[in-house]
């Protein structure tokens, strides 16, 4: 492969800078250490791709700097209120003079990567949805490569598949999704191709954003995202090991992201530690500032009810709030959970890997997770016990603190 | 005892709001925990202080906001270039809100008080010489009390021996020390009274300045102070556990307070891990940009000579920099050290205890460290072990990767 694969910084998910300014602002000195983990064992990624040519790309995106137009985006983002989303010490200082802090890559025993990003939080934060850009691209790259074939010989059957998408959406006008494809998506071009072809193709403004920033400025489309798990995983680590601190620490997560977001960004990820104690830890006030919720792991119908239920415990009508879907969704299913819940509460999709990188290749179930921070391991448990992270003895400790139950809910996906 | 001996959050070291400031921006939600400690084991502090008394000048402490005046203050503090000391968020919102964090207090079988100052290092960090006057003065009331005096009734012997100080010192004219009283002071009243006498009596500014927030601005004095030891214990177990990290974090406290302050405020303190280790690490550009150097534990005329051959070894002109001893001064020494030094490097004096604490009752030596920060254990070493401060497994670990050697150097003082 000869083309860069990342060629600017804002080739990422918008959420990766809501968190890198809180965790700049609030924790600007604090190191950790994120991971690659490949859930899809089978697929031996150390075997497929090269280790030089990974190297290639991830150096490439070492030398990356922002550019003003980036810049100049980044700075023009508001909130509801008006109030710029990021200080200007944050573009004009940090981000101006940013760049991506090294990485540490070997080959396994089992045909992996061991893959790492260790550093200032505030730094390697930034990694990654461009290193898993990087992986995702080259492992279909040397795939088809060793079945002779170009990545551009898939792009007939991609867009057979991706036109279906859209007619069948076009049936579909209160549909609304968001492109979370970047991390996943089937390569860089075929990611442009597919936005650009998005915006034009729907009919009804179906698609209310991409999170992607730089394809939001290339489309004039909204940069849109929510928040991830690393915030909840370091939160839970930072804080000591006394249980009551350990789940406070989840709802400080919320305190510290509504100070600097307000209303405008305030979708909660509910899944970090389980489903039941998000529930548990939002407190009445919180269910009825925030707009809504994502759903991330265990069974979206189930946790479509339960986020019904817990907003009408409260006094909420659910219809003014928002539920966001974002794990491992189809068409069959955004279109199964928007029959089954558009009535009753606002619904909208984070629709990623199977709308980006269906070509013909199976993709694989890869993840960089915080893997540790100021010197402790860090675990997501999830409502999907196959998506966990961690070492073993944490992952009981936190069970137990936050009162995990949910199991292996479903058969795991890949 | 009725009044209040902290009747204002500025009643403490100028360097605690450095200190804050650069913990509040760089470390912002960092937690952790300091704790007192009477290396005066004799003096049983539980049994002579009445736990109620303690008490309520504690909770008083907790009821304290900064004044309009207090912050307009601070705000006007400038470094060297006329740039704010402070940046406006911080005085206007941070500190402005600001009211102490929860103490922690019991007695212990030993029959002293176990207090601890748990919570947000931000917040936390300025009980240290509050706290730390009012164990001191209550102390020596109760002391007094059980032989039925007053502390109003040692202020004749006090005076005369500071008067006496005052006349001697002026014989030194080129003498230059500030006062560092606040945190062993005998009382509010008598403190305030000393910087009053020491202003009016000296008369060759031999005083540059008092560390005292407050008493600067009441006296029109200048606030000075240095950095504390919190700092680069701190920054020695936030990033993990790797020897040459842990090295390495000692720099990184200069680089951190270079980038905030530059050299208005690049006096370092060299003796948390032991000084030798200190002369390897600071770089010979540090060496030749930062103003001087603190010198806090072990023989200061040994501390003189080195400092002056690892200016020399770096092409510096000692004269050019700056030494400050702060460890357990009184006059004789004083003047010992500055006729030993003066004419090969430029020295001044922060003189505490003798100079606030003279008058009849022996002062114990109390001191409110940094015990924990992020959930790992703090370890202070210092070129005095009876000074050392932390779990011996991690003193050991600790003193092998800082190569320290220093032993103790000298009896214990107390």
């Amino acid at each position: 492969m000869n083309d860069p694969i990342i060629q600017c910084l804002t080739d990422t998910d918008v959420y990766k800078f809501n968190m890198m300014y809180l965790v700049w602002k609030l924790w600007r000195r604090t190191l950790g250490e994120s991971a690659m983990n490949n859930r899809s064992r089978r697929v031996r990624l150390a075997e497929i791709i090269p280790e030089e040519a990974l190297r290639e790309q991830l150096d490439h995106a070492l030398t990356l700097r922002f550019g003003s137009e980036e810049l100049e985006q980044l700075e023009s983002f508001r909130l509801e209120d008006g109030r710029p989303q990021y200080s200007s010490e944050f573009v004009k200082h940090f981000l101006a003079d940013f760049q991506l802090p090294q990485y540490e890559l070997k080959k396994t025993a089992d045909g992996q990567y061991d893959m790492r990003f260790p550093g200032t939080w505030a730094q390697f934060i930034l990694w990654e949805t461009l290193a898993m850009s990087i992986v995702t691209e080259l492992r279909g790259y040397y795939t088809l490569a060793a079945e002779g074939k170009k990545m551009a010989d898939l792009y007939d059957e991609g867009r057979r598949r991706r036109d279906a998408k859209i007619e069948r959406l076009n049936s579909y006008p209160g549909i609304r999704f968001m492109e979370f494809v970047t991390r996943r998506r089937y390569s860089r071009d075929w990611h442009d191709e597919l936005v650009g072809e998005l915006k034009s193709g729907l009919h009804h403004d179906q698609m209310t954003g991409t999170s992607n920033v730089w394809l939001a400025r290339k489309y004039g489309l909204k940069a849109q995202g929510t928040q991830a798990h690393e915030l909840f995983m370091a939160y839970a680590r930072l804080f000591g090991n006394d249980p009551a601190t350990v789940r406070h620490s989840q709802n400080r997560v919320l305190q510290d992201w509504w100070d600097l977001y307000g209303h405008s960004l305030s979708i909660a990820l509910t899944d970090t530690y389980g489903t039941e104690f998000f529930f548990r830890m939002m407190t009445p006030e919180q269910a009825r500032l925030w707009k809504g919720l994502r759903q991330d792991s265990g069974d979206p119908f189930v946790f479509g009810e339960r986020a019904i239920s817990f907003y009408r415990k409260h006094e909420v009508n659910p219809l003014d709030k928002l539920v966001v879907f974002s794990d491992g969704l189809d068409l069959d299913r955004i279109i199964a959970l928007y029959e089954r819940f558009s009535r009753l509460i606002q619904v909208a999709f984070g629709w990623g890997t199977n709308l980006g990188n269906d070509l013909g290749i199976d993709p694989i179930s890869l993840v960089i997770k915080l893997v540790q921070i100021c010197g402790v391991d860090c675990v997501k448990l999830s409502d999907n016990l196959a998506k966990a992270i961690g070492p073993p003895e944490l992952v009981a400790f936190l069970s137990e603190v936050f009162g995990y139950t949910v199991g292996l809910s479903e058969e795991c996906r890949y």
